[in-house]
């Protein structure tokens, strides 16, 4: 049950209606976002809803079947926008691109991205200063140095930063050079991470996980929501089978299923999905079809010379060909 | 290896090159098609193809290899275009539509598909009479009567039909009634089948198993063609995955790494691809942008009173509507 | 529900019996198996089954909510034992042991593993003589000139044999060759098959399909019994997982869960299972603690030279230092 | 490839060792643990080892193919034991029993459990303060404060503990408190825990991810020994697939593969693996003749009443039961 409150609603009739809501037997968590303050009142005891949303100081309540609840669609239905700022927005059924280098590498690199960036109007730039890798023995990337020098290049472009947080601590030291905080695939279950991002008022954008069922994603959100940030993506980027022909299993069911069961965007990551360079393209399509409202894109200037993960990286012209077709596709929906 | 013999090769002549490529320590089997001689030799040591290819009355001789040998595009580049008659195709590039019921439940049915795809220029008919179920208690199709009252429906009209064979024993009593024998996903490794359906010449579109790698559908394939059948269409129709919010996951890498492997025509069951009757629309157009040179898609005029597997049924309405999206999509490959 | 009538019910008793289950909405199907003669009915009203139960010539009512019903433990609380012959018994609480190559080869090799058999009181042999191949250019078995060679060698020692039936044509042909009928994971839904092997009275082993379920598993038995045939093994032989550090997933959870479920044995296939030679002993003994009623092994006297899966096959020695390991662990149970 | 240094090396010959590793166009990371010091390097180029394992310093060098370096058996054949103090050890060949509850609740439950170790002579209690939950409306543990008087009920009886940390930052705080730190099946791959909990020196039990492989786990051990620490535990605790018929797939053919890839003592965990009550013990000997060096085993007082997860958790009379059964099956092995 999600009960809205009123906005100026005095200490003592909340007092009054959190009293209500446990002599039902319910457990109350209240929750403080950037836009609203919200009850998510949890129990199994069936009763009469308006008894609680007849009370003075309550906006709305709903009930909400779901595991999760405030990021569920049951309850919400008008989407949620995401402004990233100076008219650069992720919403429902519009088409976010974000391209970029699996991993920053230097300047030039950088820059020879943001002028294929610039050179096709798209807004942000994902890349990796913090690598998630199985092996120690790997380059694991630039840090904080990396990503400040990356946003250096941005901003005098207005071009958004997305890029991989991968614990609570480096929350705070990336905050003012990041965009959208993305939550690796290995991380989808890091409680800790989620329970960090709920705290900061910038997006995040929450990959699901290896193996993660589209619920476990859901409620992942709601991890980061019931913290305080209503600022979620939500991202499929193919899921463990036992098919070797490709990395992962890019999973496209989850794109009509989510956006039914959400009113969070859902963005499509077709590069790590399924891992192969020349699939790219038409899998990012048939993406855009299935409902995608963005995409992630690895391109690169000379991938076979990335420092990570080449062999599903586009080159620019490659990247060009694609955008086209996607604009294209955007025109069908 | 692959060697394709002249048309009119002396027996003497073929013996040489059997000899020939017996010394070299292979094993060949002859396979004779509606079009073509082959010899498929397997071995492992390392020669000169051309010590084979020179000999005389060899037209060519390519190494291939796959698992797989003749469906291998590496040895045949040009397509395999499949001819139903009367100007039905399906082909690479182009997109055969296939729609009809789960289960061929009676006249009025019938011809009230037939009516809906003729409205629509729809040129073949889905549906089944021997229905593979998990228990021997459901219904499990009306068989041969109902196959035989489905073709006289649809013979007036050239409409082909395209309908599932569950086992050797049926091809032949099947076969002056279907347009395609489709093998089902249960029946994927039923070698016995494969090898019956290798024995006719008429069309075999084959599903991929539950939990069948895209190797195992190449070499599903293979059995038809090395028993003499070239006519193959496959088609992807969801796996098996730990994910439970839908019924199977319909894997759409699978389509443009298929049509990079073989020379078949491959295409897409959206309908028992993710199961659930809303997402089918947005699945199918994903396929088509994934690639795809058909589309399966279950309708029915009443999907709610649908003898079987109601739940993954489009209505004519909604069938209509996706009909004209998949037409604009295929303007866009 | 399933219904089991008076031995000597009458004619007009039985139909007056079938219009009373037809009256209250279920559909019913007779089964008449080597032991007993059922009805099975299926429907979904609820009503109190005295009604049925009190009528004459009605012996037992029984309520099952399973989608299998006649291989229920819930029904038939009762475990089912499989008698070959001579003494040789498959029941629950047992250990029989089954062992053999992978593929029969030839006399030579026959006699050989009879003789290890022998000195070892094993006293069913496994083989192959079809063989189910992803490839149609591997050795697919000495077929039926193998099975009565091999018959030859062991029938003069009452040493019985399992082994694959691959479709329904072979099941005649096979009848006097062979103690049990082996369904192989790629045949484990092939109806027709199933539907055949409840038409004779031998017993069946039924394997786990490559990504079957318990309950498809079961109710792959349920078309074998249904049939009329109650002789029925159950066995696990390994799922198909993202793991590939063996080739299958041997899943012993399976064999405590199909025991609750079902009054069938539960043997267990360590040798495909985990599919490497090395660790089949320590799974074979992990499947005898977990309840197996007995186990599939490959042996084979010279495993490096076997016609086909060596590489998961024990040799002799091997496979002695296992059994004395079974027998030890049998008295632990 | 694996250096081990002598002892006393001077920094003179370390710089020339490592100067010639450098000049074949390897990458050296330099390791010390509690036990010695080990430079790691690893690259591509064939060349003779004994140009490195002849320099003076240099005690010994292992060339080890495996993506993991220090946890491989390749390198190091000698089992790694755990040393818990007052004569605790878990080590190949062993059988450290380790019960407890899911979630530590208070002093009353922990004393009766303490109660119910020490009568069965059991040396290890597990148990959950942080515990990860799915939904963040779920209990989460009693935090610090429940691991302080668990470990004060503990201590007089030299019981060690065993609980699972969810991030770096509750490494140093939980330090005091316990004896080995569980890395949970969602932390997997949280290489910041990973890399956190290699520069303490108590033990560390990795569980496997949800889909994890083993090489993946093998890889994550890599991090905590590359980091400084040799203590590591690795656990099989179930597997995702596709079978919903149990919670998870214990997956016991990990024990025998991963004792033959490293050194390192492997355990089972089939509480959790199964996730049903009553299958629990079958799991847990299966366990046991697989190769497990110790069980993990949630017990509670009154399973019914537990805090999280009752549905897996033994009572004490079932567990003393299966105590008995694993000490006798120790004795097969």
């Amino acid at each position: 049950m999600i009960i809205q409150l009123e906005k100026d609603i005095s200490g003592h009739l909340k007092d009054e209606v959190l009293q209500n809501i446990n002599n039902i037997g319910y457990k109350t968590m209240e929750v403080s976002t950037q836009f609203s303050d919200y009850l998510v009142s949890v129990g199994k005891k069936e009763f009469d809803i308006r008894k609680i949303g007849n009370l003075p100081g309550v906006r709305d309540v709903h009930r909400v079947s779901d595991a999760y609840k405030l990021v569920s669609r049951k309850w919400k239905v008008q989407p949620t926008e995401i402004d990233l700022g100076d008219g650069v927005k992720i919403f429902r059924g519009g088409m976010a691109l974000m391209a970029g280098p699996c991993s920053i590498e230097g300047e030039g690199q950088v820059e020879k991205t943001v002028e294929h960036l610039l050179k096709n109007n798209i807004k942000i730039m994902r890349g990796g200063v913090y690598k998630p890798r199985s092996s120690p023995y790997s380059f694991r990337g630039l840090g904080m140095d990396g990503l400040k020098m990356w946003h250096s290049a941005c901003r005098p472009h207005n071009i958004k930063i997305i890029t991989e947080v991968m614990d609570a601590e480096q929350i705070e030291a990336m905050y003012d050079y990041v965009d959208i905080y993305q939550v690796g695939a290995r991380n989808a279950q890091n409680f800790t991470l989620l329970d960090g991002l709920g705290k900061v008022d910038k997006p995040v954008l929450l990959k699901r996980g290896m193996s993660g069922t589209l619920d476990e994603l859901l409620q992942a959100a709601e991890y980061v929501f019931s913290n305080g940030n209503e600022k979620i993506i939500l991202c499929e980027r193919g899921i463990r089978t036992y098919e070797k022909a490709y990395r992962n299993t890019l999973d496209l069911n989850a794109i009509p299923i989510l956006k039914d069961k959400t009113h969070l965007p859902v963005v499509v990551d077709p590069s790590h999905g399924i891992g192969l360079r020349k699939y790219v393209a038409p899998m990012a399509l048939a993406g855009v079809m299935s409902g995608a409202d963005g995409l992630l894109l690895e391109v690169h200037h000379e991938p076979e010379k990335a420092a990570s993960d080449g062999q599903q990286t586009l080159d620019f012209a490659e990247a060009e060909r694609l955008y086209a077709k996607v604009e294209k596709a955007m025109g069908l929906r």
